[in-house]
């Protein structure tokens, strides 16, 4: 058992050495660390050894089954080694995201069956009827909002937000587990089921990140290394088409669609991860609907049957183009609804208070007003209220013209179709208080805390408003505008297609909801008014409002950085010195335990910069909060003061050191002065490897390890203020001090309270030692000139957090997401953060970053000539007041 | 005239300044511009300003037409400042590109009608049509390749691959001017005019981008700023889509497909600009088909009529699959044989040498011998020989089935569909010798030297192979696959669309041609069967060759840095510190002329990395080498021997300066120790902006500027060697020496050569003063345990040359594209390139950057530690044997 433990730790350190690794995906790393773990369970483990030994020495055993055995062996390594390949990954994501779709849509369409049975079979009453179509979806909503709110509360909403911030590489805490899976599966099911207008996409997409993020941990487990965070955030970009695409059987649409909202920049290589997914995913999802008997064989979620030879007429381009640009305001007006519903429920204390206390409340009454506006024979009867969204979307995309062309063709309603049919109103007036209501209702709606998507409401009433405007069409010009012989009659139901694909563009700012529509209705064949709607619909609603889930996103106070709107002019005339920090806390090579301290206290930063001394402001890396914290940890540790109180106790046996000695507490047989200054070079190297990771594994556990103490011994030999005389003697003194580690700790903790806070105050008082600290040599950097635009690229291409800014190695200043933020969304005035004059953009920039820093490299350079020993020089303040000292 | 050609200096300094500024793009920049350019025009050109004034003054004058005017005024300024936006400048390279595309298609089918006719006019005689038939096409491809060559090389070929390198930031001379275009235009309509397997797709990506980058330049003459690079480079990508869009009216195909085959990293926020372009380039480009009554509405382009109610049975399915499978294998040969021609033509020297004489028999024999073979009456009735590209594809896309399915549905070849129908020979065959033949005629034909792209050639093969299934299955299956009672027929058609979306896909290694025959068609219900396809096409293909366009890439030699190879196992063990020259030139700080001339001679480097001094190796910045250059030239021009003569003369009149006063050849009023050592910190910020925009003006005119010459001076007294004896001597001396500007040089030329040459070994051991080289403050840095792949990722996200390495802001070494280029393409035993270790991968590597570079950093803190004057130590070599010094 000894031995087994003792592997096992092994294990754990390789584990941890691992963890974090920057490799970008790509399988072959997974396909290693399958190789690896196979070859652990090889002979690391307990059990599984004894069974597998055997199995593996067959291959020179002889016997009949030995060569069927071998080749199942050989398949089965194979298959284990294929696990970590990303494809296996994909078809995998695929076929359970499908699985869910389709079980989810089975259950929706239960639910909403039930729903109307229930108010089919009471048509006796009218009361009862009523109560039986408000309650159900009452129930049904409370209870997804109750279950949503106490298992995961992280599920409510899209999620689409939610996932554009984690792709960005921000953790956000508890979004990718299976609690928030369970709750938002099971909540969306019951949401959709209620018949209340919420949609299913934006929740698949974070359905389907939670997917891909379980089933990494749960194939990691067979052994393919799926902890890489690099590899994951790709995988959770291709999960999010998944989703779109298992939604709507839509593979291209989702694709394109997830990477519009997803991302800022997009990593071409990819691109196949997503279409690869997705396309599995929507066949599986449609072979499914095949096998039940649903469908014939694979086709469109809404087919229609426009005819393919005209499909419309050029002179109706113009129609068209006046859906997109009504549906480029309507869908900033609903963003700018959806939005003041949540401000408004949020600053109503009354109101507010009141909810808060009984949660599910609002839901519910929410409920109870859709409900009953929709009631059938109530208000409902003219807009169309006993329909559900998917046969509302049905019967927009109808091939047929509703509104009466003539006395002669008067159309028959048959089927779902009568319950656009009134017979005291025509269909326009249906259509339009249809719109009206659904858009109110939506916008309401999607503000419900249960998970919920606005697209498909959008998508319905795009459709609607697009009906109505193919119905006015085909009513003014009941022949058809063409003005050859043949006569090709105007078909609403194109107008449709075009108006959906134009309001949900315009909603969610993407140009890709044309291809989802394409592949929602199998038709392709008005591709060009509905890319001219969209288009135009994108251009109006984006220089009005900004995208529903960029509004939630602010909302919610995301930590994401907004996009650049194009043709904000003054982004160009700010640069980085104008949003910069320049007050910021910073660690210096030469600093004391207590400084540490006192930057601990003073900031909040996760990460600090680390300059040569506090004259020069070299920035020389940059070094983690949680490292300076263990450092201090350290260094004040029960541990070390024991070791300093026995060393103390052992000098006084010793007679030999004075109150000095504190300097030199741990020293162990290699800290021999001559050792100690020329060994360390090369050798060190093997031994520092390891530091780091001891560390991890007992920060504060007393585990003394050799070299790292040989190291400690030698910094603290060398942390001597003046090196040269005081050097000499420090060795000498330390020479002497030879302890022991194998010596067991039996002094006991003998300080008194005092005596420990006097112990800490003595430590620190001492030089930091960096030497075990993990320091990254290389953070990002940025010069003052760089200009707000390029910033905000860099930011977004890599990723970034925060930067420094330097000047010639010097570091003047920081700049973090949040003043980036604040700069680009117009808080100019703010702290720190200043306008530029309007001529800022006539000063001299002569190439992108080839700017003439001469100023600056001339005091360098100054310094060079005129002070040989810069840094004995006094302490510079700025830049600009600096006068040659010490000459 | 004297105050106008001022201002005009003026003007053309403003200018200077303004050129390179950074501001990606986004149309506000340009409007700025435009704003600024009117202004200058109101008051600062000669001729203009008169005409103008006075209608400037309108509004305050009164009148009838007063108001009109003012109006117009208005109306002029408004359109003045939009000529700027990106949306018109995309309205108009749609429109240009549009009719481009349009009279090209015109011209062409009118080239191929000729050859028809000629053909079909002579059937009287074989011979005669033999020769009209093969002289046609020869005549063509001679012209277009002979004019090609001659007007611009440049135009031969697809122009992806350039694409590609230019939008990766490379600037490629000669390809985006007029020239190119002209040659490119002509040369591919002649091409594509002789019926040779050639495609227009790539060359109109490359056309698309020449009229953008022409667009550009012509519109900056109206106002409008559009000398911005990086915004050019924007407006590329979305002429690649629109090249794509209006050839195939397929804008949202031409979008993805543009951006899967030139971009490495896509932003998101340009997405909506191909849209916009594409979509309206292929809008208008079909409704000038419809206007020209080529057809009655705006419709796909290979329109297809295939049933909408059951396009396929899930049991077709694996036949799909296997068109992908075939058509990866397919598009990997067609690769490899492409590049296996070029390099055959390359390596036979003898033909080689012949050819390189007549430079256009290769062309020419090459369609002789295509032309031949694909005579109808010859070997072409048995590979439909007769019909034309667009032909082939119309029959192949055909709705009908030409296998016999039984005696009674004897199918009969109507019109075009003759070509396919052979008397003593069925389909099969046909088809089979069609698809061989094609194939290496098209593999051939594309390596000729005229404007021609292989997309298309491609695509005919693959249709013909997805049709030669397609027969087969329905041969296989009369009565079709399903099973229940209705007889769905299998459409061999789709199989088409299929089999030309995988081929194409598996040669170009793009997803996106999918969406392109859906546009094409029209018909997007048979989505699940080519995306499956074109799935496991690219997944073949992407495992066997290179795309056609990397290929021929790494023929060309462009400097474009390859793709990562997914699954490659290797790059995660090598970092840059493995692949990185250590051996590089530098400049000091510290570092006098010769220095200087002997770095210029040793490296060709573009830029060169400014480094403190040869022992701390700070990196400070880079400067170009062009700029080292003009430092050189600048200290060794005639102006300053001039002047250090005179100066010498004046010298000697006055008896005061010794020999030494070389050092002190430029000296102004402002040259007296006091002011030249305090006065410059602040104050001569503004004259240190002119100086590099008057070194541009006229770097080597000897136009002494007042405030550089202060500054000189000042540099010229301080580069004293030792600075606190010498200094104080120096000025003492320089004080006397007081020069007028305005005093005329009418000394001569006076110089003996031997004079010179010692003068300017003189002048060569100066020290170099740098304070009028641009400095590029923050060249960008990695670290040594950067990994290959993360390197290779910021490279491409960044579009960078090169990248300096750097341990703790000293210099260790620079990686450049070659050397990531090398250590990609697995080269990785050549000079400077080591292969890691296996267990390489084991190290500890605990953050993507924040690994603990403990080593060098305990270097710098020892040092800073033991020497508290690093830089009197003495030089060293290496960071291994550093050993202190100075103590």
């Amino acid at each position: 058992m000894a031995s087994d433990s003792e592997e096992q730790r092994a294990l754990q350190y390789e584990q941890t050495l691992m963890y974090g690794r920057y490799t970008q995906d790509l399988g072959s790393f997974a396909k290693d660390e399958a190789a690896r773990l196979r070859l652990q369970q090889g002979h690391g483990e307990g059990a599984v050894p004894r069974l597998r030994r055997p199995s593996e020495l067959l291959e020179y055993t002889q016997g009949r089954c030995a060569p069927c055995r071998v080749c199942a062996l050989q398949c089965q390594r194979f298959l284990i080694s294929k696990v970590g390949e990303d494809w296996v990954f994909l078809i995998l994501l695929g076929l359970v995201m499908a699985l869910v779709s389709w079980a989810m849509d089975f259950a929706i369409a239960t639910c909403l069956q039930a729903q109307k049975w229930m108010y089919g079979g009471l048509d006796t009453n009218v009361l009862l009827q009523y109560l039986a179509w408000v309650t159900y979806p009452t129930v049904l909503i409370t209870f997804s909002a109750g279950f949503t709110q106490i298992l995961a509360p992280q599920a409510v909403g899209s999620g689409i937000p939610e996932m554009k911030t984690i792709l960005r590489g921000i953790v956000l805490k508890e979004y990718l587990t299976f609690k928030t899976f369970v709750a938002k599966v099971i909540g969306l099911t019951c949401a959709l089921g209620s018949g209340m207008p919420l949609g299913k996409e934006g929740p698949f997409v974070h359905i389907a990140s939670m997917c891909a993020a379980l089933l990494s941990r749960f194939l990691s487990l067979f052994g393919g290394m799926y902890e890489n965070e690099a590899r994951n955030i790709e995988m959770l970009a291709a999960a999010c088409a998944v989703g779109v695409g298992c939604c709507f059987a839509a593979p291209i649409g989702g694709v394109l669609f997830s990477i519009e909202v997803t991302s800022t920049f997009f990593a071409v290589r990819n691109y196949w991860r997503g279409f690869f997914a997705a396309t599995f995913s929507a066949f599986i999802f449609r072979v499914l609907a095949v096998w039940n008997k649903d469908e014939e064989t694979i086709t469109a979620l809404f087919k229609t049957r426009f005819r393919l030879d005209f499909p419309f007429d050029l002179q109706e381009l113009p129609a068209f183009a006046v859906i997109g640009i009504a549906s480029g305001f309507g869908g900033a007006l609903f963003v700018y609804l959806n939005r003041k519903i949540v401000q408004f429920m949020r600053r109503q204390k009354t109101i507010n208070r009141f909810l808060m206390k009984k949660r599910l409340l609002f839901p519910a009454l929410v409920t109870l007003l859709i409900s009953t506006l929709t009631f059938p024979p109530g208000f409902g009867q003219f807009m169309a209220g006993q329909l559900t969204q998917k046969d509302t979307l049905v019967t927009l995309f109808d091939n047929q013209t509703w509104a009466k062309q003539g006395l002669s063709d008067e159309f028959e309603y048959l089927g779902i179709l009568e319950a656009w049919h009134h017979p005291h109103s025509n269909v326009f007036i249906t259509l339009v208080i249809f719109i009206l209501m659904k858009f109110w209702m939506s916008a309401l709606a999607t503000t419900i805390p249960v998970p919920c998507g606005a697209f498909m409401p959008v998508f319905v009433i795009g459709a609607a408003f697009g009906r109505l405007v193919g119905e006015t069409m085909a009513a003014w010009f009941p022949d058809g505008i063409h003005a050859d012989n043949n006569i090709y009659r105007i078909v609403p139901g194109g107008y449709a297609v075009v108006g959906a694909a134009a309001l949900s563009g315009a909603v969610t700012h993407t140009v890709s909801t044309a291809v989802i529509v394409f592949e929602l209705t199998g038709q392709i064949s008005h591709i060009l008014p509905v890319m001219i709607a969209v288009i135009l619909a994108n251009a109006v609603a984006q220089s009005l409002q900004p995208s529903l889930y960029d509004s939630i996103i602010r909302i919610k106070k995301l930590p994401y950085l907004p996009e650049l709107g194009w043709g904000h002019h003054e982004k160009y005339n700010v640069r980085v010195e104008d949003i910069m920090v320049r007050d910021i806390h910073y660690v210096t090579l030469n600093c004391k335990y207590r400084d540490l301290q006192h930057i601990l206290h003073g900031t909040k930063m996760k990460s600090l910069p680390l300059v040569e001394s506090a004259e020069s402001m070299i920035l020389l890396g940059s070094i983690e909060r949680a490292q300076v914290g263990a450092l201090l940890s350290q260094q004040l540790s029960p541990q070390r003061r024991l070791q300093a109180l026995r060393q103390k106790a052992l000098a006084e046996e010793g007679h030999q050191l004075s109150d000095t000695s504190i300097r030199f507490q741990i020293s162990t047989d290699t800290s021999s002065g001559a050792l100690a200054r020329t060994a360390p070079r090369k050798p060190l190297k093997p031994a520092l490897k390891r530091v780091p990771s001891s560390m991890v594994e007992s920060p504060l556990g007393g585990t003394t390890d050799h070299s790292g103490i040989a190291l400690k011994s030698l910094f603290c030999a060398n942390t001597a203020a003046e090196p040269t005389e005081a050097q000499g003697t420090a060795y000498r003194k330390a020479k002497h001090v030879r302890i022991s580690i194998t010596e067991e700790m039996d002094l006991g903790d003998r300080m008194t309270p005092a005596e420990i806070l006097e112990w800490e105050e003595q430590q620190l008082d001492q030089m930091v030692d960096f030497s075990s600290a993990k320091i990254d040599p290389a953070p990002f950097q940025l010069v003052e000139h760089t200009s707000l635009h390029k910033t905000h690229t860099i930011f977004s291409l890599l990723g970034l957090d925060h930067a420094y800014v330097t000047s010639i190695g010097r570091l003047v200043g920081m700049v973090s997401l949040k003043e980036l933020r604040k700069a680009i969304e117009g808080s100019l005035t703010t702290k720190g953060v200043k306008v530029r004059p309007p001529l800022a953009s006539f000063r001299d920039s002569t190439a992108s970053a080839g700017e003439p820093d001469t100023t600056a490299l001339r005091q360098l350079w100054d310094r060079h000539q005129h002070h040989p020993m810069p840094r004995e020089a006094g302490p510079r303040g700025n830049d600009e007041d600096d006068t040659p000292k010490g000459q």
